[in-house]
């Protein structure tokens, strides 16, 4: 049986962190954004949805049984963003048929929902997450909370618009936590002791 | 330092149960809804609250500040219903300052949110749900099925109504869990281990 534990995190909740921590405790790949689009990238894939041409067209084919679309409006930005789902929803599914691994974000478990993994949330106070940026990214307080709101908004629009859920809903997730009372490697510590609790984690 | 413990829960996912367990297994008092009613009846609290007249009108004049009703809306069953969280967040907040306990449910998580205390919220897969509420209650699956809808609705409107807050979202809580993975007495364990892991519990 494979380790697969997806990750979604609140902006500045230090849940990339988390993840990485996890991943190098128990020495199984980490997968976040940039990684899964090397994957894709790997695969041939972000190639062809920057193309032009014939190969946008046959993307576009392609992408036509998102034509009902929720919005009921299909513009080629939409067909984009549904591409790129689709192709990361792809590559993520094969990162979990290949074997262990940490998967940060990307709606990795509503993908994986038919796969047997460890789903984990990550959220923190807003203050103590406004705290962290000023300190990891050098912003004054002002830029901080604006960063934080937005980065909040673009990925509860994202994960609802794709799982049809409620991002940073309880109900979504095996595990919840607030990382500013363990702190990152605390919180990374007792996510592995629920995977082994629950045998989720070998 | 005391031991407080607030557990929100979806309905059906054995979160009273669990509560009881932490209780239990840590020796400290465990108040329901029922108990916490009680409390407020051997305050005096709940005879005025039904008595007529001259009390009624005094609990009207006690409750004048509510005159500014989010829902723009007073009438008595607003009045009596927001009297009555009232005297609930008085004996909630008069229980933490006894001492230790495990609180179940009535928004105590918002109520004691200046208090140092340890947040949880239980959910489960709705079929585990459903499953749980049939063996329990011993109904149908329809029935199971339409009472756990009704009464998480009710839980949602009352606790989004008194804290201006979302139920169930990660945010609100130090820790969520699903029951469904670790069973009632896995997950209170769970529960008490990162208390201690915490400093919350002593």
């Amino acid at each position: 049986m494979s380790t697969i534990i997806t990750i979604g995190r609140s902006f500045g909740s230090g849940g990339g962190f988390i993840g990485q921590a996890v991943g190098k405790k128990l020495g199984i790949p980490f997968y976040d954004n940039e990684l899964i689009s090397k994957v894709a990238e790997e695969s041939g894939y972000s190639k062809s949805l920057f193309a032009d041409g014939e190969e946008r067209r046959s993307l576009f084919s392609m992408s036509s049984f998102f034509s009902t679309s929720r919005l009921g409006v299909i513009d080629s930005g939409y067909v984009n963003d549904n591409v790129m789902f689709k192709i990361q929803s792809e590559v993520i599914r094969s990162i979990a048929e290949k074997g262990d691994a940490v998967i940060i974000g990307r709606c990795a478990d509503y993908i994986l929902r038919d796969y047997k993994c460890l789903s984990v949330f990550i959220s923190a106070p807003e203050e103590y997450r406004i705290q962290r940026l000023m300190k990891e990214e050098g912003l004054s307080e002002d830029d901080a909370e604006k960063l934080m709101r937005r980065k909040d908004r673009t990925r509860q629009t994202y994960y609802n618009y794709y799982t049809f859920g409620d991002w940073g809903q309880a109900s979504n997730y095996d595990l919840c936590l607030d990382s500013s009372v363990l702190g990152i490697d605390g919180t990374a510590d007792y996510i592995i002791d629920f995977g082994r609790r629950a045998g989720l984690i070998k």
